[in-house]
């Protein structure tokens, strides 16, 4: 055996244990938000900050710099470049940032999300600002550590670097310059329109909205043998690989809640079921950016699970599984499902508002980060940005800057990869269209198993294998960009209401 | 800051952390015996063989032998002592076993346990014993490498120690030989009376099983708010500290399984919970034995839960619960809860044969690992050793020297300590019941806090502070020996079939 075999060899040996290990913290974080005893919170911290020490002393192990620099990537397949890959990058970041900021971060994050927890309930804005102006500091210097010695022209792209591989703040302003008039038209016109959609009446039965979901969790193709459905208070899914868990939330006045969940974090667990069984375990055994996933989830959610095909046959099993709720037929059903209503709460937006949502925050997390918005005028900022874009005056703290946890926890660059998989779901779902004709029949019989294998083949099995943005393009034949996002958007509306 | 101190305070850290993923990588174990997705058992292998190895790593850690090297324990409190013998302890085990032996033992035990379920599931012993041999082989290995410097005169007692520390072969021979008679003689005058306690018939409703579970734990002050029951195919209890979580299961013919397994599993999990909490992620924050601990374990479920006294309150509690089930009164649903019948599985057996059982494997185990036994000749000495016991003929492996899982997984010197369990609950019940006159009045109303209160104090508080033989010692005030449990049993039984 070569050196250059011995050390690859050991690198990925290494490795392999490292991804073992991360997909232990990560059923750490879904025990405590499905099944843990509430009094076990302050053991429960220390159980993860070891875990958190753990990987951060293999993320930077020296070992990790000797074997890198003997092994000769060309030697490789690619398989086996996109892993090294992968690995100089997740090593190089977590290098680059000192243990002692490291440290602080992970302490002051902590004690940020309580501190915001208690102000969004209390409505007390001020005693957040000040905990937040702490983290926006050390994330300004944990942004300067990583773009030292020029790896990032702007240190806004440090920490979006995170969550989008190879994603920059400039290209996607541009992005959004690209989208937000067409947005802001088409909101115009649907508010405009004499068309108002009903809203939904009634109680609908909690154990029978868990059936459904289960049901539907099946029709989009979720892997029961290597997951399972939980509740949580904010749905999310969880780990890669053969353990990939999804959870739920149900409300008696809003079946929506429920339905829309599952399918959304169904389309994130299919992408982790799905790659190629000879990742697991490696770098390329996880999904590879935050945009992809959210494309898939968003795919599965919106453009399929909220289509006029697919709401046609759902219309149908909710009255089976609900009886009469006071809607008359799948067109009137359709519009319900799609409404557009005016609103403060990013996470309850419809398609066409969510993204000037992002938008906002967008725009000020880099002024933040650039140094040229102080947390002090934070508030001024946003509540006028909100009243420019949405017409509506912010009356509580609650409605605007601290509805969102991500802010709080640091989660600085990770808002636009929102609109990054909105965006790729569209050039997906163009591709997709293109490629199965008899997709809408099959949605209307209740069974996106064409536009779920089509994903599974096209995106998901490929795992880490390319980077973002390549993973779209071989997917979607194209390069990545608003148009068919826009495109789709404008057609499903005009027609719902009548533009 | 002396040397001293800094040594010390740095080992406690360093202790502390390992501690947290100690509770991490039990946690593990629950997902895997209650919730994990079927599909995920290749994947969680890997995971737990990495948590594994990260721990021993830790444990071996060269800076432990540094830091212990300077301390003076003599400068220390009581549980600073008793945290360092523990380290110490700990430490000069794992480093004693070479890295080699401990990883090919975890490999072969893995392997092992998959092939005794295969032999037990299709009755050949056959197939399991080749495999048995090698895991003796190891382990026998493995007490060589313990006992190496005459830390131990019998190289059994070095497997014994890793359950409960300070007990030997030698001396539990000696308690079985003053146990043994007694019990024989009981187990003959029980069979041979005239009463026959009738078995139970009907169905009962597996829900109000478990609402019984629950109401039943909370009254055996199980603290839920540290702790959830779940189901799972052989109960268990797993955790320490903020987070100790049950398990049982429920059986429509026999709801007596689910209501012990559920007051043993409190008696387990009530050690965990009540220790100090500023032992808390200590050496001290776990149980100090597995000795002690089913001496908790079994004093609530035997001399607590099949009391007369809580059996009467039982009788009306499942009467108001399942209706009537056939049995006229509290007397004689007491003989039926207590019923003895001759059976050839040790987690069957009531509480006068279950020591007989113990007792075969004792003698059995001690001699494999002693070299005087063969493998080859394991069967022909079980069987006839349970017919001369049990007058009873072995005629399928699964009845005989398959029922266990331990020897397949390398638990040799783990079967004695069920029996010093019982030995320790006999000590215990006799001293708490000197103290306590109401404690029949507050059973019989089906409230043994009285009871349980008094472990907690004298017991269950104190976790890892005293060895175990002095826990009993100082609560019982008096040595452990089995004259107590031959007592009670004497008595209990006399009364039940009017010896």
């Amino acid at each position: 055996m070569t050196d250059q075999t011995r050390a690859y060899e050991a690198l990925m040996a290494f490795q392999r244990t490292t991804e073992a290990l991360a997909q232990v913290a990560g059923r750490l974080g879904w025990d405590q938000e499905t099944v843990m005893p509430e009094g076990a919170a302050p053991q429960r911290a220390e159980e993860a900050g070891a875990m958190e020490a753990v990987l951060h002393t293999r993320r930077t192990d020296p070992r990790i710099s000797e074997w890198l620099a003997v092994i000769d990537d060309d030697a490789l397949d690619d398989a086996g470049r996109a892993s090294l890959r992968l690995i100089r990058r997740s090593h190089r970041r977590h290098c680059a940032v000192p243990a002692d900021l490291a440290t602080a971060l992970a302490r002051l994050t902590s004690r940020s999300q309580r501190i915001w927890a208690g102000a969004r309930a209390d409505e007390d804005l001020a005693a957040f600002l000040p905990v937040l102006a702490e983290v926006v500091r050390l994330k300004r210097e944990e942004a300067a550590a990583l773009a030292e010695g020029g790896a990032y022209d702007d240190p806004y792209d440090a920490l979006l670097d995170d969550y989008e591989p190879g994603a920059t703040g400039a290209g996607l302003a541009e992005m959004f310059d690209e989208m937000r008039p067409r947005l802001v038209a088409l909101r115009e016109r649907i508010l405009g329109a004499d068309h108002r959609p009903p809203g939904l009446s009634g109680r609908f039965d909690e154990a029978r909205q868990m059936d459904l979901a289960r049901d539907l969790a099946s029709r989009f193709g979720y892997d029961w043998a290597h997951g399972r459905l939980d509740r949580a208070v904010h749905p999310f899914s969880s780990g890669s690989g053969l353990d990939v868990r999804i959870t739920t939330r149900s409300d008696p006045g809003d079946p929506f809640n429920c339905i829309y969940s599952t399918i959304h974090e169904v389309g994130h667990a299919a992408y982790e079921q799905n790659i190629r069984r000879d990742f697991l375990l490696t770098p390329l055994g996880r999904g590879v950016s935050m945009g992809v996933h959210e494309s898939q989830s968003r795919i599965y959610e919106n453009q399929l699970g909220r289509s006029r095909a697919f709401t046609g046959w759902l219309f149908g099993a909710m009255r089976t599984a609900f009886g009469d709720f006071g809607i008359a037929d799948a067109d009137g059903f359709h519009a319900v499902v799609n409404a557009l209503r005016p609103g403060f709460i990013r996470t309850e937006a419809d398609e066409v508002q969510y993204n000037l949502h992002i938008m906002l925050r967008f725009d000020l997390e880099r002024a933040l980060i650039a140094g040229s918005l102080d947390v002090k005028d934070l508030e001024e900022a946003w509540n006028s940005r909100f009243s420019a874009d949405f017409g509506l005056r912010v009356e509580r703290p609650s409605q605007g800057l601290l509805q969102d946890v991500h802010w709080s926890v640091g989660l600085f660059g990770y808002f636009p990869t929102y609109s990054l998989g909105n965006v790729y779901a569209g050039c997906l779902h163009a591709a997709m269209r293109a490629d199965l004709p008899g997709l809408d029949a099959a949605l209307a019989a209740g069974d996106p198993a064409p536009a779920t294998g089509w994903l599974r083949e096209k995106v998901q099995r490929h795992g880490g294998l390319h980077a973002p943005r390549e993973v779209i393009a071989r997917a979607a034949g194209r390069d990545a960009g608003p148009t068919p996002l826009l495109d789709y958007l404008d057609e499903k509306f005009s027609a719902i209401y009548g533009l």
